[in-house]
């Protein structure tokens, strides 16, 4: 049984997932770096990056981290949003982008990039893009086909995973909750009144002030 | 040194503080009883309200209750919007309401109501309510006056806390985060972009499912 699962979608306490004024120098707006200063220092994002540093030296290895490192165990495929892939929108005016992730990207399989404005799919490193016309129930029955028989990663943005929220297609939603007000962006929790009634929650504070819940989502 | 503490101030995880379409049947409006559900088992809420039951006993000893005993600890003063004191709006039509609480109210001590239409003072019990069209300014010095020497609490409604934060009055904050998702109602961060600058955070997940965020004022 294939599951749909979300990880380390990082949300303001005021319920903001990006900041507001996103750009190629900006992914998340005004936010800065504030909703994913808890993951930098983990051990599964140094040696997914290899940007080991004197400051976090190989990384931690506390609950943070091992949130993080739950990101790719048993992924075969991921479905993003275009605003994910990059900052263009509209009619793509320059195929020659190919995310943000340089020459290999860092998910090693394939890659459902959900657009209005298709073109044609690309492999690059390990990583395949399939750029998609499609709502959500199709995109996950392309990226289960994709996925060989394991789970799927909902990759974000915020917008495209409150639509897979209130279509009721994920199964293990993982947010960390970081305190700080950010006042403006893109909220993730719009729409979904309830949703708390169809989930088991698990709550676990974390010593560097982010808290993590994790949404199971019941037995239908 | 006075200080002013919030106290107990119970936010769903979209950042709802009261629920849409309160009224004298449902003082949270839609929310229900949902997001005081981790107070009514603790030791201090049965104690204050001698609500001993089968189902919770003499009630819990666990961190939600150690949070909610210290609510009224050194506390010499309250400070409450009009619409904690009661559902009327506009000129007060109906003086015989004295407030949600019976006649021998939970806070013993002078409480100062904000509203712009004053009404005579009265007193119930060991408690005195002072109905003042103050600023919040205002407001904190009448209220340290009749505390003697003792902290004020500010006892919400979401309106009045959001207008001392923005206005920084307030030393301590503490917040219960409830893992549900509202949808509507009284936002409390609206407004209060970067907050977090001003405080220091402590974070700590309850086993039922509460997380209790303390803000402390830094040092000014």
């Amino acid at each position: 049984m294939t599951k749909l699962r979300v990880h380390n979608l990082a949300v303001s306490i005021d319920g903001f997932a990006t900041g507001e004024g996103q750009s190629l120098e900006a992914p998340f707006g005004h936010a800065g770096h504030r909703l994913m200063s808890w993951f930098f220092p983990t051990r599964a994002f140094v040696e997914m990056t290899g940007h080991e540093s004197e400051s976090v030296g190989a990384g931690t290895r506390g609950v943070d981290d091992a949130f993080a490192a739950a990101t790719n165990l048993g992924i075969g495929a991921e479905i993003m949003g275009r605003n994910k892939f990059g900052p263009q929108r509209g009619p793509w005016q320059d195929e020659s982008w190919q995310g943000w992730w340089g020459e290999e990207p860092p998910f090693h399989s394939p890659v459902v990039v959900l657009t209005h404005h298709p073109r044609p799919d690309f492999s690059l490193g390990e990583t395949t893009f399939l750029f998609r016309d499609a709502s959500p129930v199709e995109a996950l029955a392309i990226a289960v086909e994709q996925a060989g028989g394991l789970d799927v990663r909902l990759g974000g943005g915020p917008t495209v995973v409150r639509e897979f929220l209130a279509a009721d297609l994920v199964d293990h939603l993982h947010i960390v909750v970081v305190p700080i007000v950010l006042g403006r962006g893109e909220r993730v929790w719009d729409g979904l009144e309830g949703l708390e009634e169809r989930f088991d929650v698990e709550v676990i504070a974390s010593p560097t002030g982010v808290v993590h819940y994790v949404f199971t989502r019941r037995p239908r």
